[in-house]
């Protein structure tokens, strides 16, 4: 069975068919993000330290960590990203125990980042570019550690499923010149947005099934990117992963932390609140405001897509007896529901038992 | 590509690999129900009533039939059953317009059903067992109707998915004999509960994918099985069907609606509510109490299991370019939302766009 093992200074996780599903959290990422950007600039970490433990808490196994700044100060990531990697990559290490992903398009952060990291860390990524090749999977050999391969090459990203495939290929075969092994190799089939292409799920599954079959490889993917520019995307991530999971993928990268209630949605449902004549407490602070009227939390917590890996998991007996799934839910109900459940309303169709 | 085609008198539903998922509404089922029995039993059909119109309102396209009462009055189904079916399917059909699976265990009341049917209505249920093969085939014969193959026979149901097929097998065969072609088969392949049996969802994804592959036929399971005796169990359903869906499985038996919220959950959020110190208008009825402290609604609605359903609809390419997805969603966020989500926090990761 193939297994990619990542490691921090005393965890392992493992990616592998016979595993739980490996969440790799995408939260530490200036990237497209500005105020997150001009905070690492000004030597202000404290939403990185955030996000880390959040992930950690919501159920990451892995925490991907991209340093993709643009400073005003200085608009070359060459040189901003290294040194930047590298006191990310400490400061979440000091953190959290959690394997790490470290994440580039420029080589030397990854190398510095590889430099610092301790255990085994997951390198994201080669592609299968002419150039990309030749840079990354020496430093994959040097450092030995696994890396996403992601299938795009120079032409760009096949709309075929069957060139992203070829080029999965490609780049596995190149990893093996360097002697590099098929299971250090975690292949991104790459997700469309099946707002814009109607097949773009059908492919996914399609070719995470190939890769398994035929290369033996894990995979991995950008899983919120199934649902961009759609109205109700939880609710679209929530199918997208179960049924990846169901076609053989053993991976994502992806937020696994429920944002919290803001302050804006707070301040109408109290302003709802008021003119429905209800009279609250005054001392009645944000988070019981919240939790009193259903709002949520204000501090973060798993996102629904947790519940759907767990419980794909649980059914690819992935969490044999869902002791997982137990603890991460309410104990089973008591005995007088039970037993109504078995008469067939909630427990199914009669006949079957 | 396979179709089974079910009707009423107006509407086709159409079951098949390339169509949205068959959801056969099942609440219209007394077994188990003490309190609809006795209200069948008193003449009184308005829970049928509200219960026909809620499924199909939740977006159930096909209703199952069932009118398996015991009577205080008369303990024999023979007897009681054929003439409530006839009642109720009279009764339904003039309330919604939908097809109707007519679903007994009592020969005699499926005759019934049939023949007061409108259109062309499924038929619950043959199994490989021989004395209901030779009762049943006939009447799907002779009434040129699909009907739902249950893959047990007289040896029980197997806890070995290939003796479950080999049964489903003999039924397609059999069915043939009589000059029934597979295409108006619909295999259940049986849903065992995971809490139950680990492998329960491997079994089902696998036979699913293989009755479609070897046999060609669609498929129906009773979905909330898998999910007996768990917490937290729309969590489980709520991922078993879209990666059922993902490996093949055309159609369910399933409750559609979401419970509405009860008297009891009620009094116990007004007791939270009045204990906090919070005071409500005296005139604030269930309903606007419910919406506004976050609870739902008293009045029945969609139930999350048909959110995974529409949006593994869209992921199969059975709701191109997600029309109907976007219909039963809020409309795609504003110019502004979008921006931010391309950027890459909610649009996915970069470099990938």
């Amino acid at each position: 069975m193939t297994q990619t093992i990542v490691e921090s200074k005393t965890k392992t996780a493992v990616i592998g068919f016979d595993q739980p599903f490996c969440v790799i959290g995408e939260r530490i990422n200036p990237t497209g993000r500005k105020k997150l950007a001009a905070e690492l600039e000004a030597g202000d970490f404290s939403t990185v330290e955030k996000d880390a433990v959040a992930q950690v808490l919501a159920g990451a196994t892995v925490l991907d960590i991209n340093a993709g700044v643009v400073y005003n100060s200085n608009p070359n990531p060459n040189e901003t990203e290294p040194p930047l990697m590298k006191k990310i990559v400490e400061l979440v290490q000091g953190l959290v125990d959690v394997p790490l992903c470290i994440d580039s398009s420029v080589p030397g952060a990854l190398e510095a980042g590889l430099e610092v990291a301790e255990g085994r860390p997951l390198l994201n990524s080669v592609t299968g570019e002419e150039e990309r090749l030749e840079e990354i999977l020496p430093l994959v050999k040097k450092y030995n550690v696994p890396v996403v391969a992601i299938s795009n090459d120079d032409t760009g990203i096949s709309e075929d499923p069957d060139v992203r495939f070829a080029v999965a290929k490609k780049i596995v075969e190149r990893a093996a010149d360097f002697g590099i092994p098929a299971h250090d190799i975690v292949v991104d089939p790459l997700v469309m947005p099946v707002g814009a292409m109607a097949t773009a799920g059908l492919q996914v599954f399609a070719l995470v099934r190939r890769l398994r079959e035929e290369l033996g490889v894990n995979t991995t993917c950008g899983a919120s990117n199934i649902s961009f520019g759609l109205p109700n995307r939880h609710g679209i991530n929530n199918a997208f992963l179960p049924m990846a999971m169901g076609a053989g993928m053993t991976s994502a990268i992806m937020n696994p932390v429920a944002l919290p209630i803001g302050p804006k949605k707070i301040a109408e449902k109290r302003a709802e609140v008021e003119a429905s004549g209800i009279i609250l407490p005054a001392d009645m602070d944000d988070e019981a405001f919240c939790q009193m009227f259903g709002l949520g939390s204000t501090k973060p917590k798993a996102g629904k897509e947790m519940e759907a890996i767990r419980a794909a998991n649980f059914l690819t007996n992935n969490d044999p007896h869902g002791g997982d799934w137990i603890k991460f839910n309410k104990p089973p109900a008591a005995a007088g529901e039970e037993g109504r459940g078995r008469g067939g309303r909630a427990g199914g169709r009669r006949r079957r038992a």
